[in-house]
């Protein structure tokens, strides 16, 4: 805690929270299923939060924290406010990525208090690291809701950006270190899609 | 647990989890910031989500647990799917408002396995009873979050819809029973709304 009053902490703490609606208006390449219309970082985020309630009982680890697991994944994409959404398989737009990315975290994080700036700092630094428990499964829930909706829309982000089947399968077979029953699911689904003709099979 | 296999369990879940996508197309009165367009189920579900993280500490119970706060957050709009948004100053709407959710709910949470659906209907009852100290503080934030973005967009939706300050303090005064700091600070928001002409005075 620093020397603030907690008047004067939650003031701060409220323009952190004004600022942060500004998620809202940063889009993604994913289709949402219903309206067709691309998602955004905040109904993103929602919908892995829920994912993660729904299947923490399917992670790896026996004990995940799951609180943990949701803090990160509510504010693992603030940075994007600043740094803008990068396509999964965009590989030029991905080599600046993290640089341009902890310079939105200084900023963003640094709007509130110095004890929370660094605790959300910390839990960026970690989803980022995707070494421990709780960031893999965070990170599988992350690589799997886009590929679900992306079956469910008839491949629409994939097709649109030529994406193959073999890179669908090299980007997130990161799942697996997360949740193995999770990927063996994704594995058949994306399989479904090629099936099907939504996906192109490897060129 | 249920007698179904993880894979058939997590199958049931991923339909639950493709279902509950059309949250992100149930609008409500609240303007966003940024954009002005009106803000969806699941972009208010993160933004509450993210309130909760950074403002705990102000709550009125010295040790509440935040991921059942979380868990009630992420599932209380849901039953909108089915039952739409009711805006909190239509009286008349109101009136079924609790029996139409009540159905949304048999519904939705009837998706997932047995057990998981009892849980989520217990969380989600919890939420309207609003007798726990979690309940309590997840309410003080779903009734300060729209408050702040109406005073960030110039009492928007408030002026829309004509409400005047006496009808907006005692919507929102439960908020001290989750939160008597935050109230504090809402109640001085909501005279600065008035001071400066975008909330009408009680007539």
């Amino acid at each position: 805690m620093d020397s603030l009053s907690p008047a004067a902490r939650l003031a701060q703490q409220i323009e952190f929270i004004f600022e942060v609606d500004k998620l809202k208006e940063i889009f993604r390449q994913t289709i949402n299923t219903q309206s067709r219309r691309p998602e955004n970082d905040a109904e993103h985020s929602w919908h892995l939060c829920l994912c993660v309630i729904v299947l923490a009982e399917h992670a790896n680890h026996p004990s995940l924290d799951v609180l943990h697991v949701l803090k990160m994944l509510i504010v693992h994409d603030l940075v994007e406010i600043d740094a803008g959404d990068t396509f999964a398989y965009d590989t030029a737009a991905m080599a600046g990525q993290h640089d341009r990315e902890a310079r939105a975290a200084d900023r963003i994080f640094g709007l509130l208090p110095p004890d929370q700036a660094l605790e959300f700092r910390a839990l960026w630094d970690e989803f980022e690291e995707k070494q421990t428990p709780e960031s893999k499964f965070a990170t599988a829930v992350d690589r799997f809701q886009p590929m679900l909706l992306n079956c469910r829309t008839e491949g629409a982000a994939w097709n649109h950006h030529g994406i193959t089947q073999d890179r669908v399968v090299a980007r997130n077979r990161h799942i697996a270190e997360g949740c193995e029953e999770l990927w063996r699911y994704a594995e058949n689904m994306v399989q479904s899609a090629v099936d099907v003709g939504h996906l192109k099979p490897a060129p």
